[in-house]
């Protein structure tokens, strides 16, 4: 990734970029690097700081994991957006751990995260930005707990299966009952009966193939 | 109160206090209000802006409310501390709403949400306080999302009870079962077939009076 597609990332990505005086420009270019992720890479662990990851194509998961294995998707993120969660030496108020994978083949530009902290203790405008990028996704995270906590399973499941149709651009999930467990936060056994229910309502059809949505219509009823 | 006195509880609260100029802190004064709550009272019902809580004795409770009228417990605010997510109007990137009740009877100081706006679009001082301050909560709620998803209900039951008596400095606790659960987030009955286990194991004694800690010690251990 040469120099001039780095500054056009920079300045559609950072409002305060056009306002950083050359050298600091400099230190963000040469402290930046492009990386490619597989599909299902760790990207960041919760313990390190691994920068700001600015997502340029594919897409990257943020997640918890308990010291079970247990995960809960926080929010995914996409093209054109960033993950600030992964740079903690920018966020020291942020003291847990979020774990990150690339869920398809990801392309990313990886911004060190001492050089952002180092910019933002002199720059009160890139402070700013990083505390807001981090606090909108507080609201996410807000949404999910309350999915969780509050939700009963078929409207969550319900949710779930209209938005990864909608986002696949298909009518067919070809995840399997424990993924789709996994990304719910909840048991394989939780999820297999609800689609035996849906099933037998007629709202899905379950195959080897995956999982294929037949009556939206009613799905989208029950997921209000 | 007098504004001395007002005056001495922002310099402390506010580490942007010294850089005000003389105008706005006037202006902050001026659109600030002291106000008693009795126990029990709710303080922000998450639509409005109610403005920045500060605490200067008894305790507040943040927490989110279902439509169901489930309750989950977010943190709890002490004396010196404030409440920045009641000031939405500060917080554009917060979208979720949040209750605060008073936990006890509580003494408290609120800025206008709208002082506080206008400031920090002039003094990046107090933009990037507020941020810090709401998004250091964040990670209060992570932990609290993570020991209701991941953890088991003796071991959050075992924190919830050692949490409360050494809160209120007694072994007695005056809360009904149902006050429990809607504190955890849980049923009553997941509540009161845990502490029925609790009371054969010798870990506590139930009566009408309340729940009484007998055995700190295991109830520590059960509690790692």
């Amino acid at each position: 990734m040469d120099k001039e597609e780095l500054i056009g990332l920079f300045s559609e990505a950072f409002p305060f970029w056009g306002k950083m005086n050359d050298i600091d420009k400099e230190t963000f270019i040469r402290s930046s690097y492009h990386k490619s992720f597989r599909k299902g890479t760790n990207i960041h662990d919760g313990n390190e700081c691994t920068g700001v990851i600015l997502v340029k194509s594919g897409s990257l998961r943020l997640y918890l994991l308990s010291d079970e294995g247990k995960e809960i998707t926080l929010y995914r993120i996409f093209p054109g957006d960033m993950c600030m969660l992964s740079a903690s030496c920018v966020l020291s108020t942020v003291t847990f751990d979020v774990f990150v994978d690339s869920e398809e083949n990801s392309e990313c530009v990886v911004v060190s995260g001492c050089a952002f902290e180092d910019l933002s203790r002199r720059m009160p405008e890139a402070k700013i930005f990083a505390l807001e990028a981090a606090l909108s996704r507080f609201s996410d995270v807000m949404w999910v707990m309350q999915q969780i906590l509050f939700m009963n399973m078929d409207k969550r499941l319900a949710i779930f299966l209209l938005e990864e149709t909608a986002q696949n651009g298909t009518d067919t999930i070809s995840l399997t009952q424990e993924q789709i467990a996994k990304y719910m936060g909840s048991a394989r056994e939780v999820v297999s009966r609800m689609l035996k229910y849906f099933s037998k309502e007629g709202l899905v059809e379950v195959s080897r193939k995956g999982i294929k949505v037949i009556d939206r219509k009613r799905l989208s009823v029950l997921s209000h």
